[in-house]
C-alpha cells in the first residue's frame, strides 16, 4: 500500500488530465459533498471530468452545485484512465463503479475510514479525519484553489453529515474551524442543516409511528430496543435507509446505556444496530454474532426468528450491563 | 435606556463586590450557561456571589460545573445590591426573581433578545449575538479571563442550545469559531450534545407516539399539523415543556412549507405552534389570533375547542398558501 499525503495528492491532480469522480454506493452527505467538491477543483483547473454512479444521487443532495453532473450508469461503466475514488472504504463500496476500474487506471483513493486498505494506485487516507470532505477542504487550500460559496457548500455538507450536525465525538476544533472559514464564503448553515439532517419522509414519519410502538426498556432502565418487522416496512413503504436513526428512539432515552434495534431483513435474518452511551463496548457484543463496528456503534445480521434474535442479543447485553455494575 | 458596551460591562464586574445572578423563568441551556460562565468569571476574582432562582434548574443541566450552586429560593427572594440578569428579555422574564431588585439595586442585564426594553441600571444587549453565552465569551475575553475546560464547557453548551446544534440562521462564523475555541480548552461535544439535544424521557417518547397518531397534511402537501390533548397528557404523564419540538414533525416532512402543532391547555384553550420554511410568514398567522414571534417561528393561544381552533387557523394557513401559488 503507498500512503502519499496532501502535496503528492494535489499533485496527483495537476499531473493527470482527465478524471473520473467515484462514490460510494448508497451514497451518503460527506460522499457527495467530497465527489461535488472534487468536481469543482477539477472545474477551476479547466480539466475534464464525469461523475459517474450506478443509481441515482439521492433527491435531498440535489440542491448541491453540480449535482446535476452525475451520470447514471447501470451497467457497461465506461473503463477509465484516471479515477478519484471519494469516502469509499474498500473497493466492494465502488458497486459497479469498480468496472471502471482496469490494471492501467490510475486510481486516487481518498478516504478517512480506518479500515481502507489502500486499494488506489495513490492513497491519500486519513482515519483522525471527520469526514472525506475535510481531506477536500485541505487539498483545496494546498492547490490554493479560490473558494467560492459553491465549493464551500460541498465542503460544509460532508462535515455537517459525518459528524451528525457537530454533535459525534469527531467534532474536534479543526472541524469548527473549517465550518466558520465555509461561512465566510456564504455557506446558509440553516438551508444546508435543515435539507441534509431534518427533513422526514411521510413514509419515515410512519414508520416511526410503528416501531414506536415497540420501544421497551428493562427492569433497569439501563437497556432499551425497538424493532421493524416486514409487516411494517411494507404498510409503511419505507425504503431501507429511512430506518436509519430509529436505533436512537432506543438508546437516547433518559438513563438508557444501550439502545438496539432489531430489523426483519430478507432471508430468515435480522438485522441489529447497537448503540452505547458510556461504557458497554458494543462492537464487542457485534463480535459475538460475527458482526462489527466501534465501541458506542455496531451492527450485526443473525440467522433466526425476531423472537428468537431479539432474546439472544438482549440477554447478552444484560449481561454485559451486570457485570458492570 | 442606557446601552452600554462591552468595557462597560467588564467594568461593572470589576467595580461592584458581591453578586446575585439571575436567569430567566423556565431556564434553558443558554440561561444556565450564561449564569455559570458569570460565576466562573466572578470566582476568578475572588468576588462572592449567590445564583438564586425561583425553582430547580433541570436535571440535564447539573452536570454543568457549579450548578450545584444554584439555591431554590420560592418565596422571600433577598433583596440584593447588585444583581446580574442573564437571557432575559425582559424582566417579566425574571419571575419571582425580580423581588430580590430594588430602586437601589444596580441591575447589569445582559441579553440577546431583539424585543429587550432595557430593564437594567445597566444594558448590555446585543440582538446580533446568537446567544447570551457568545456575550459571556466576549466579556471573559474583554476581563482576559483564563479559560479552562469548565468556563468552555458552559460557554458551549448555550451556544449549542440556542443554535439547535449549530442549526439555526444565528449559526454565524463568530459561534463555529467560539466552539473550535472552547473545544481547544477540552469541552467534549459529544458529551455535551447528547446531554443536552439528544437525551429524551420515556414519557416524552410516549407523547410523540401518541400524537404522531394525529400528524395529518392537506391535499397539496405544503401544509402538516399535529396535535397534543389533555388526554394524552395525563396518560403519557409528559409535562408542559415535554410537548417541544413536536411541531417539527409536522414541519420537518419532506414538501411541507408549515408545519403547526395544536395543544389543548387549561381554561378552554388552545396554544397553537406555527413553522414555516421558506415563504411564509407565520408571525402574520399567529398575529390575527393576538399572538406572535418571528417569520419562520411563532404562535398564539386561542379560546376553543381543539377542532375548532384546528378549523380555522388552518384555513388561514391554507389561505396564505394558496395566494403564494
Amino acid at each position: 500500500v503507498t500512503e502519499i499525503g496532501l502535496q503528492q495528492a494535489a499533485s496527483f491532480i495537476q499531473d493527470h488530465d482527465a478524471f473520473t469522480i467515484l462514490v460510494h454506493v448508497r451514497p451518503d452527505g460527506d460522499a457527495v459533498g467530497a465527489a461535488l467538491s472534487c468536481a469543482h477543483i477539477l472545474q477551476y483547473y479547466g480539466k475534464p471530468f464525469r461523475l459517474i454512479h450506478e443509481a441515482p444521487i439521492p433527491g435531498k443532495y440535489q440542491f448541491l452545485p453540480l449535482c446535476d453532473r452525475f451520470e447514471v450508469i447501470e451497467q457497461n461503466m465506461p473503463i477509465a484512465d484516471t479515477v478519484i475514488a471519494l469516502d469509499c472504504g474498500d473497493d466492494r463500496q465502488l458497486g459497479k463503479g469498480i468496472e471502471s476500474i482496469s490494471d492501467k487506471t490510475h486510481v486516487l483513493n481518498i478516504d478517512h475510514h480506518r479500515t481502507n486498505p489502500g486499494f488506489g494506485t495513490h492513497n491519500f487516507v486519513d482515519a483522525t479525519a471527520a469526514a472525506t470532505c475535510q481531506l477536500m477542504y485541505r487539498l483545496a487550500k494546498q492547490l490554493q484553489i479560490p473558494f467560492n460559496k459553491d465549493l464551500a457548500t460541498c465542503i460544509y455538507t460532508g462535515l455537517l453529515f459525518d459528524t451528525g450536525g457537530f454533535r459525534y465525538s469527531n467534532t474536534t476544533e479543526e472541524v469548527h474551524k473549517i465550518a466558520a472559514e465555509m461561512i465566510q464564503y456564504g455557506v446558509e448553515p440553516y438551508d444546508i442543516s435543515d435539507r441534509i439532517l431534518e427533513t422526514v419522509t411521510w413514509s419515515q414519519v410512519q414508520l416511526i409511528k410503528c416501531c414506536l410502538d415497540t420501544l421497551k426498556r428493562d427492569a433497569t432502565g439501563k437497556l432499551a430496543w425497538i424493532a421493524a418487522t416486514h409487516d411494517m416496512m411494507e404498510r409503511t413503504q419505507a425504503r431501507d435507509e429511512e430506518c436509519e436513526g430509529l436505533v436512537n428512539y432506543a438508546r437516547n432515552l433518559e438513563g438508557v446505556e444501550v439502545g438496539v434495534f432489531f430489523r426483519e431483513v430478507v432471508g430468515g435474518k435480522i438485522k441489529v444496530s447497537l448503540r452505547s452511551k458510556y461504557y458497554i463496548d458494543v462492537s464487542r457484543i457485534a463480535a459475538a454474532f460475527q458482526g462489527g463496528g466501534h465501541a458506542r456503534a455496531a451492527g450485526c445480521t443473525i440467522e433466526g426468528t425476531l423472537n428468537d434474535v431479539m432474546t439472544r442479543v438482549l440477554q447478552l447485553v444484560q449481561r454485559q450491563l451486570s457485570a458492570k455494575d
